[in-house]
């Protein structure tokens, strides 16, 4: 996607619109009128008020790919510390999006089998891609466990972090009547993140009895 | 809470007309028309409509409790049956409701500060500490492991049993594309269901090393 500070300009007003008003709360006409151009520069850019939210998704995830590449080659790091590095990077960008992921959990009774649904599908599809290739070369490796259930390991990590941006209160409310302290945002996002690193060490781990034989 | 054929009536009626128009797209005026009572005889029996939301949740929800207490104390299975156990009957109970859970998600934006939000982390919390009982007692026998995050172990079982009933087309897409064949819901539940018990085992698992000394 070829940008410009136009086109960046209306993606980040309308995402902010979105994440106020919902996804089908608001026009283009209003993006339009907020961002400064008229409707009709927004219909040339984008096409579609739904492209736009995908252009919004891949304006902010845009990144990734490249730096995974470079990973996978990288033969001093062992398969533990680039899935580590992988988990992290995950949560940090779904956080660092997370008005988008409330926008699309919002509409997802609405928006269920149209082109937004079949785009998030896909874009969760290449993360899981992403996820099995460390496994893969982990398990090539003899370091991590074989047969083990890539698809709801990666189910685990987007569910939990989806979990984390969506009901943050309801963590906060068990933590308080334990601690009868109010935890941080950031401390619930540390405890997630650990909880997955540590969790799938436990699920990919070589069995010691069996690596003796 | 006290029943009768005319409340039921009411709750079914409004159970549906909620998972086809939303919670706030559904007046009472409309439950009452097809439940054919009048409006103020809901009021009487409700309230208002989030109370009979709430005694939705209960009514399909109550009966487990009784269940628990008799499992926690029955000596002649072992912990990790106990721990199936619990985590079979969750997913079931929660795929059986799924209706409304797919309201509440739907409708999380708009109620998230409201009666109805409170009611739910309510009842997480007490699904919680069902959990929590039954990890305590595996820990106490010495047949878990101490120092596991156990909330977050609970939100792995809510988010993947949501998971489930919110995205079983993603899971649908990936398993088409790497198998040619496209998975009954059956299928997906079982996975679900088999994948929390292994992991679970896992992370609870008390390390074989640190047994034998």
């Amino acid at each position: 996607m070829e940008l410009n500070e136009k086109k960046i300009k209306i993606m980040e007003v309308a995402e902010k619109l979105f994440a106020e008003h919902g996804f089908s709360g608001t026009s283009v006409r209003e993006i339009a009128k907020r961002a400064d151009v008229n409707v009709a520069m927004i219909s040339y850019y984008f096409d579609s008020k739904d492209k736009l939210l995908e252009s919004i998704f891949l304006y902010r995830g845009d990144y990734l790919q490249s730096k995974i590449e470079d990973l996978l080659q990288d033969e001093s790091l062992s398969s533990w510390k680039k899935l580590e590095w992988v988990t992290d990077e995950y949560v940090r960008k779904f956080i660092s999006n997370q008005h988008l992921h409330r926008i699309i959990s919002r509409e997802n009774g609405m928006i269920h089998n149209g082109y937004i649904r079949n785009f998030i599908i896909q874009r969760r599809h290449q993360h899981y891609m992403i996820l099995r290739g460390f496994v893969e070369q982990g398990q090539e490796k003899g370091e991590m466990k074989a047969g083990v259930d890539t698809l709801m390991l990666y189910t685990t990590l987007q569910s939990l972090t989806q979990h984390l941006v969506l009901n943050a209160d309801f963590m906060q409310t068990v933590i308080f009547s334990e601690t009868k302290r109010d935890p941080s945002f950031q401390e619930l996002q540390d405890r997630t993140q650990q909880y997955l690193k540590v969790s799938m060490r436990a699920i990919l781990q070589v069995d010691t009895i069996q690596m003796e034989k």
